[in-house]
């Protein structure tokens, strides 16, 4: 099923681009669970377009409103549902999509799933817009998971050849372009500015930390912790890999640098290094999770490109109008910390199932 | 759940290194489908210990006995169930991990979750040993991939700091050190044989690829063929990273670059290039499907290593006795190569409920 | 998880009676598949309440609106949802039930569930308005089966102690009070006008035939046609029982009259008689599908009721204001065809798995 | 999928009448938690074959190995795998039945189905003797219940057409024809033996109570407790029809009549009648869930039937060779407590995760 996730919770999630609405339902919030809808919508608002330079002028209110699952502010044990209308769906925009798919996105496949039964308008389910309900599910597991003492942190790590410096160890939420050096910041934006004059994107990679998590967390094979975070974070748009630790970078190593040492700190059992990104046979060990998710470049580019119109089967060029992202990353980056948050809340559930 | 995958077939392991057996039950296999077993075993002798110099001198019979869902070759529609018997179990070698996890194993974390219950014997249910069900599972799926024109290859990419050369295009099965460039091949083995020499191991790369896939296979969102892979890969011991096409190196590409552009060859709609690995939006677009998968170095290493006694709390040294694959990457490409499969046959099954 | 079904389908059900609004998700309908509209609202109009003597005064629109799923009357692959507002939801007539729970309602368990949390006005998600949705899912469901040839059919099989007359063999859906015999069906509603009018309610039994099935549809085990129709009908509020053919009857025959014996039709093999309900190791076997189900009588009566004050645990007598149906069988006859549709119509897509 | 059961849990029952083995795969079991293994194995007795004058002469020694899951009697976390060999599997017995349908079996529709790739010996994965790995894995559940102070009874209610008296209190475990007055249960001996002289079969009713349940186990709508026990208890072969409480004889009550009115007892909040057999909502209310559960007489039966021959389309007689239970119901009773088992445990399960 293709937009449904979880084990002990249930994110479904629906809607398209120019569907009404979209939105997201999410079984096995406990009853009684309290949100702070401000601080939710705070977290929301860091993925909503239209807030600066890099992003898409496409502008609506993305206020969600929950239909089910709430008495007042607390969770009652329904399911919690929540909508948000689509409100500026110009369909006409999209309209020789129909036909002519663009490189990169989901237009030639849908074609081939649905049979000419897809929404092609602003890329139908496909549209990075059903990041909202996913930041949604996300920001309320965030909130639940905050109440436990774990915090979900990322960072911009690169964008296109420019990497981050410094040691991400506490949350950059306030910032609008997070990374830990505000130098390498910039050079970032300028390689995103010189890409949108270019009528080109850049991509980039966020790494993401969960702070304060137990040990213990996880199964062992499908169930472990890397296996659940890659099952959602697959799900954000434009995600081609992502990595645990030292990930690719571990390949390349021997067993005598990659293997983190144990030792005693504060009276408890922690490793020197964190090379297994705290994961090890998928349960967390008590360290930091860490965790890289590499996007590509924005798929919609203002140059001209190359395509096929399928129903004549001609080679035809295609230019995409209106204003896109030239670069992604900035947006997706609370989609993967809501990612890592519904995983981690999920595997934290399934924990309680263990107590004898 | 741990141990299970799968939307449309379902398969569970089952086992612990020194338990009496190991074992697999795939559940939504075709009744009819023949299984061809002197092919299965070949394939399953890929990944077994004990053939070379690279790997661990445990030899055992490892023959599964299916004691369900077959008459005669067939499969008849009851869950197909093998076991493989544990027979060379010396579990005394292992008593010394009672209190001292070793670095890079799931000692301590199983320690964690299970309080002192787990079978620490072997590595218990974590074992690499508990792939050869999943290769029984996976080669099963591979004979009806092909039955379909659908083949899965695969590679070693790279040893430690060596990289393969020239393009995946062929299977390399009848390769016992299954590179393209011979010549690197040997460089990669003398990396081993040096890891081996000085205690210590190497990691890896496996690059995979499924050839003859109709596009439409997958769904979006979390069904996505990317999540499928991922969550199925992350079950394979010592996994810290896939990537699908250009993965990691997208995120430093120009979209005008990754971008795959259509065009039509042979009367059909292809792209030029093929940098998002035959899948967009989730969903197969009919080029060979590829993804990269990082091994990090084999944990068990003859060096001493640091580790803490889990009673005492004391920091003590650590050696692990007996031999142990200073690489398991040859080893463990064929797991890849299973893992793929499983997850390709899961969602074409998918795809057949989709025809109206 | 409470409010998912489905194996192939998946049915998500939310809201609450006094919620924003209620509705569903409906995963895995085959793009490209069409919604006649008009028929679908026919359909759920037969389950609405306000429209006869026998239901509740509670008027509403409930017309759903579809926010994601379709373009125009036509599915487009995306997940089904649409939503049905809540518009008549005086939230003061149910405070009392905060303390003082209902017999034969959910009040008292959904505080030891919830622990207060739970939304106590209107039923909360136990309210039998959520059944709204379940039609909705179903009357798709229905329309697809219509194409196949399969057809639903239901009866009023007994209200209190009057029994239906005569065997059901086509549709009754023009009858708003659907008994083969119109003079048995007068008498049922003599029993329903004589519980109104002494304070009381009564239950009944719903007879469901499911015609145009082909063979070989279910699982053996907990996939039988049994399992799945037995786990969405008691999702209906106050089913307490399912027999599937000659049910409990059976119990009491000699194998030598239970059996069906096998016989040749128009060149078909079918059974002489049908006491196994066309289900034969949970599987179908041809005949009509039947089942009954066991309605018990509504709960919410005039008449003064025991009930415990759950905070100061006091005896205390309920009196529950407002109109209820007293009988509640003829708007539950349509959820029992929905249920059977959305049951059957998943065993259809899993049976497209199976061929070769 | 066919064989799999549960949501917090997870049973899979594999092999055939006469495979190698049968068996069961169950995740989710604590670690820790310790297996009395006489005690499990005295369970499973009650429902072996050979025991009595009712049973069939097919005797095995249907002891359980355990492969994997366990460190001597404690569950160690990994998935709990047992086999049982299939030792006295005399195939040729059933050859006739690869044309010729045993009417009341599976034989036909499993042709239907699997299109001649089914193990017609035996009954294949049809047999009843798959409901042995079902009490092994209800067995242990029973067991960890028990250390919850959670009890499962149960009686046979019927024979044919005589009832049990009076009023299941207590375990009948040590009966060998569990009911509670012994003068009915030497009456419906009566009945099973005369059905045998005729070359016949009768069919019964257990009724079952779980005792000792904390109200707030089970969810709305389709997680209800009895969706769960009906979802499993169907599973059992020859079920056909499930009660729960008054069930069918609800239907003919008047909600004055049926409604359970609350009371207090010992300072707990009760019901004085217990016709919604403890369920309300789909959630426990503290009191003994009840439900009954019809089996039809047993279809093998020795006078000779009608039947059609597959191939030739040629209406025959089938004469049913080989020794029969005359009345499967003695046997089918711990079958029903170990569904029940499963139900309830997985229930309990999933009520951890709602702590907050």
């Amino acid at each position: 099923m293709s937009s449904t996730y979880g084990e002990n919770i249930r994110l479904s999630i629906f809607g398209q681009s120019h569907s009404p609405a979209i939105g997201m339902t999410l079984e096995g919030i406990p009853a009684g669970s309290r949100i702070d809808f401000d601080r939710l919508y705070r977290f929301m608002e860091r993925r909503a377009p239209g807030k600066n330079e890099y992003s898409t002028a496409r502008r609506e209110k993305d206020m969600p409103e929950f239909i089910s699952g709430l008495v007042g502010d607390t969770v009652c044990g329904a399911p919690l549902t929540a909508i948000i209308r689509n409100t500026d769906t110009r369909s006409q925009d999209y309209s020789g999509l129909r036909v002519l798919p663009r490189p990169g996105h989901a237009d030639f496949t849908a074609q081939m799933k649905y049979g000419g039964a897809q929404d092609y308008a602003g890329g139908g389910h496909f549209s990075g817009r059903l990041t909202a309900p996913l930041c949604l599910a996300g920001g309320i597991c965030l909130q639940l998971l905050a109440g436990e003492g774990i915090s979900v942190i990322a960072r911009i790590a690169s964008v296109a050849d420019v990497d981050d410096e410094g040691e991400l160890s506490e949350s950059l939420a306030e910032k609008s372009f997070p990374t830990v050096s505000d130098k390498r910041g910039a050079l970032m934006r300028e390689r995103i500015a010189a890409a949108r004059a270019g009528g080109d994107s850049v991509g980039g990679v966020v790494e993401c930390r969960v702070l304060g998590l137990p040990a213990g967390l996880g199964d062992p094979m499908f169930g472990g912790m890397e296996n659940r975070i890659a099952a959602i974070v697959f799900g954000i748009p434009a995600v081609k890999g992502v990595e645990f630790g030292a990930g690719f970078s571990a390949a390349r190593m021997r067993g005598s640098v990659n293997n983190d040492p144990f030792c005693v700190r504060d009276g408890r059992i922690e490793t020197l290094t964190n090379n297994c990104g705290g994961i090890l046979g998928g349960i967390t060990d008590g360290m930091p999770l860490t965790f890289r998710v590499a996007f590509k470049p924005t798929p919609s580019i203002a140059r001209a490109q190359r395509s096929v119109n399928m129903e004549t089967l001609e080679e035809q060029t295609l230019e995409i109008r209106g204003r896109h992202d030239p670069c992604i990353v900035p947006r997706a980056l609370p989609c993967v910390e809501a990612a890592a948050a519904l995983a981690v809340y999920d595997a934290l559930l399934g924990r309680k199932k263990e107590a004898r």
